[in-house]
């Protein structure tokens, strides 16, 4: 079967691996959609990201979709020919964390396409996929593309599940890329009565528009339109950060009345914080990383019809031009959620 | 100016009193819609409830919207013409609940139409009403109808804030009144991923389906269809009783999973409950009483279109017909809400 | 070696059962303390409670502590001769709710000495007792007395927990048995600044004044009392319901300010309730169901010094005077916690 | 009457000023016991901190008590003799967030001592004080000295408060001044299981030891010690930081537990922290900032034997002696708080 397979930094090849069977709880998948991430393009572009770096051929990929071709032993609830979402994440289940429902603070997790640890965690795009069946939720009424958006999805839905109380609040989203997009609709999905976004790119704002967002801010030109809700002690209850620039959050600060809710999703390494200010303010700035009980909950969400990320999708390619999905992809002007189509 | 005046049970008139004029911080209102609701028809057909009994005439009605016709001195942010939301609710703002945040509970409230405290709280069905500006959200966007169910939604989005999470969670309603489809529509605005509403009334059942319910159960005559849900340990994630019936808490005690929240909405004096089994299940009844900061909270979500209240208002009177009014409202197989035209 | 096991009510025997040895992962304790419980009294005095019923004869106990006398395969951490506190709950560590990190809702749990579910689950009342090694807590510092109130503590610690901010607060506590006691204790090392308990028995009570409740009440000759807390909207932040009697807990509502929570940890059956009285407060009745991470914290605490139950521990008989001590400890005018020393 | 009031850094003086009378609502008291904080000091040798800088002669001094000598009209619940402890609190009872219960978030703030807003709120290190009633907790039981410790103590209540979960927790306080060690206290009172305080001065840790810190390091000399917590995912539930320094911060992330809570009570301006990997962790930084409820009740905690803050108070001396007061207060080898006595 094809794969997609990163060697070095730009070194992105289409190599044949062997397609495995599936074992007793396992389930073989035949991929039909992958979404790239942007933990997969800074693999792409520069080899890993801060402390993560590529240390031998890793395959690609952790937003996946496809079809059931085969049921190990003793996996019932699923048919072959259906639709799944396939959670990246494979927790332990037995683990200190895994015991008190953190699964997401595995001691043992294994999530695809992890350059970390090493040996790295092989990635999802590949032809033919086998997964334990509870990684796989069925996704019936929804597109294979609409499908693997669960995964991004629940980064989104775990971070509005932490946020607490959303109903009718007044919401800011630093970063419209997939994941302050995705965020938009799961603080709306949640209650937010009022969106603002901000980012440095028009083309990433519309689609924050298109999505809902009731206002959005171009702050490399606007600078000042947020200024304005740092009026009196400021305006907003819950900021997502997510662009991993510490001049977007350090910026936001004024516009958070006290006491507010900081989720913070982006990556950006260290960051110069002004800390006494918002420990005037009494911000909450909390950590949100990945997902656990939320990929079943966005396949739920976008069934019902209460999610509809569709218009994010912005591109589908064949697996064949996965180079140029890859180049598309980094490029924020162009792109938002570019996906792979297998098979 | 003509009001709608309860003297005992079954004994309501349209009288005549004179309209005051607005003072400092008060805004003069001409009445343009007002919903009946449970309370006032406990008045109109029993003279009371509970320990609560009417012993002098009151105006009756809580759920008021109208356009300002006055301004009192030092009044800004409304406007002559202007479409208000007028809340019920006065607290005092100085008592110790006050000083919490837990205005609903203000050891001074003046609750408008209630016959508790001695002398009454005179209530708004009044063709000019004179109110605090801090009472009045413009509701620029919605009709007069949906103004006046401001009301009734605050009191579920109320009892959605103190269910806690919501998002992606299974719902039970007990109850499909006024109170129970607004429920449904309060639990998906805060991203409610399943609901499932009982009555014994399919004409009221079928205005929870017309709001979204996913699924109704006659009670009365399928009683089997909520036992299917008391598999393993239980279904649903939150239960909203708005039935006041303790037959209705009972029954769904069983479909309920370990740790579910209880909101208690309905009022129905004494219960008696299976509290060996609510404690084994660590369940938790939580009782929900009026609101505050969710009036002004309705509003804004009606205008930005997340909540619809439209198709339960089931019909609309002249003030004239008030006693018809309260006739038919008090028929659950003819009526959902009912509201007087006003002017 | 000798168990103590129950044939029916009043039908207690000392019997001789053969002692296992342990597997891999198992630890072998020779027990040296085992309090008994209100439930271990259900059984002995009627046979059991509710629909828990015995039908075969039964291991009674589940409050246990001994010394370790051999080690399985692969168990690290502990040593033979350590003092342990065994803890009688066995959650699978797989179902849905263990994966929640809710063990004490196991859909496979295995609790020492329950007559549900058939066949029943033999207790701890045992001269050697083989457990896995994570049931088991070292105790060093703490008398076997001590050890063995771990359980009945967790209990209470678990209500503590699950009733949330306590520091400051004002706490009532219903039913001073062995567990209205020790929430004394739990409540006070949270840091509840003010604790009354109410009881029908002054002798009960006098062990609530020992472990520092701040005041008691004999409700049922100090009625007065207690209705001296319901002036202006009440005054306790707190209710710690041990009694499993209606009349207790509606007889407290008056006294809990509006907002208050209301543990429930008396097992009851059904009651009847001022669910009225309790919605227009905003209460919050939650029941609290055994416990889990709470076991090893207790024992912790104990050594600490933060929590001291020796107080409570009234007396301490031997393993052949075990009718007797049942006796004993069903008489509420004369014992708190009778203990069993084996060996 | 006598007041220290500061001039510019390194300029203080004791300075006659006008006593006023009480007037409705007010209460007169003669200072007894007043204690120096951080920010006194902050304005003693620097003229301020950020950009709170003096601009004016002002009056130091927050952490006071004494005797009433006078009623106001109107005045209840106090009497001429009584002990007081003095909330230098004085919110507006009127605003947004007051109205919300977030008092210290209030927008027309006034609280003793502040060079911000401008004009300077006049501080309370005066013979004579008149404060509004409502500022005024009576302190029987208590002495002066411990009265005017009610005030930090209450910052460290609020953080507990605000900490969440505390019974049976592992604490991490990093910087053991007096809000670090009473941090301790309140922490304990709480119920953490285990407390940990790190500091680079010895003689500062010697405190935090006398009140009960379980175990003490010097991170400027022993740093091994604290990352031997950082085996695994971690080892603290919660951290205090006390310290204002983001290498204090920065160092401790690796000792927490995936989840933990970060109070951050130290002002230290801008810090650069690792928040890559605070976000991987999901830890939540939350500022606190003064309190509001907590006063009256480290009034009751010191009354009722709960806490006891009598270690900390490292030195009295005489008003007359307030500059060597401030200079010793400034030296952390040789003073932990230090207490003016008046009068």
């Amino acid at each position: 079967m094809k794969t997609v397979v990163i060697h070095t930094a730009k070194d992105l090849r289409i190599e044949d691996r062997e397609a495995g069977s599936p074992g007793p709880g396992e389930v073989q998948v035949a991929l039909a959609s992958g979404g790239i991430c942007g933990s997969d393009l800074h693999y792409y572009n520069h080899g890993g990201f801060g402390a993560v770096r590529l240390r031998e051929p890793m395959i690609l990929g952790h937003e996946v979709s496809g079809h059931v071709t085969a049921l190990g032993q003793g996996v019932s609830g699923l048919a072959v020919g259906d639709l799944v979402a396939v959670s990246p994440s494979r927790p332990c289940g037995q683990c200190t964390y895994c015991q008190k429902g953190l699964h997401n603070h595995c001691e043992n997790m294994r999530f695809y396409g992890s350059a970390m640890p090493f040996p790295h965690i092989q990635g999802a795009f590949r032809e033919i996929l086998t997964a334990n069946a509870m990684q796989c939720v069925k996704a019936d009424g929804l597109t294979p593309g609409e499908a693997a958006m669960a995964e991004p999805l629940s980064v989104c839905l775990h971070a509005t599940r932490r946020a607490g109380e959303m109903l009718g609040k007044r919401v800011l989203v630093t970063g419209s890329g997939p994941i302050g997009t995705l965020c938009v609709l799961a603080a709306r999905s949640a209650g937010a009565a009022e969106i603002v976004v901000t980012d440095l790119s028009d083309e990433a704002l519309a689609f924050a528009s298109r999505v809902g967002a009731d206002r959005v801010i171009n702050t490399g030109r606007d600078g000042e339109e947020l200024s304005a809700y740092a009026a009196g002690k400021g305006y907003f209850d819950v900021l997502y950060e997510c662009s991993g620039a510490a001049v977007a959050l350090a910026g936001a600060i004024p516009a958070l009345r006290p006491r507010s809710v900081i989720m913070q999703l982006g990556l950006g390494g260290d960051m110069t914080l002004p800390v006494q200010a918002m420990t005037a303010k009494e911000l909450d700035l909390r950590g949100s990383f990945r997902f656990h009980e939320e990929f079943p909950m966005a396949v739920r969400l976008m069934q019902a019809g209460m999610i509809d990320v569709k218009p994010l999708i912005s591109h589908t390619m064949t697996l064949d031009d996965a180079v140029a999905a890859f180049d598309l992809a980094s490029d924020r002007s162009r792109a938002m959620k570019v996906q792979l189509a297998f098979g």
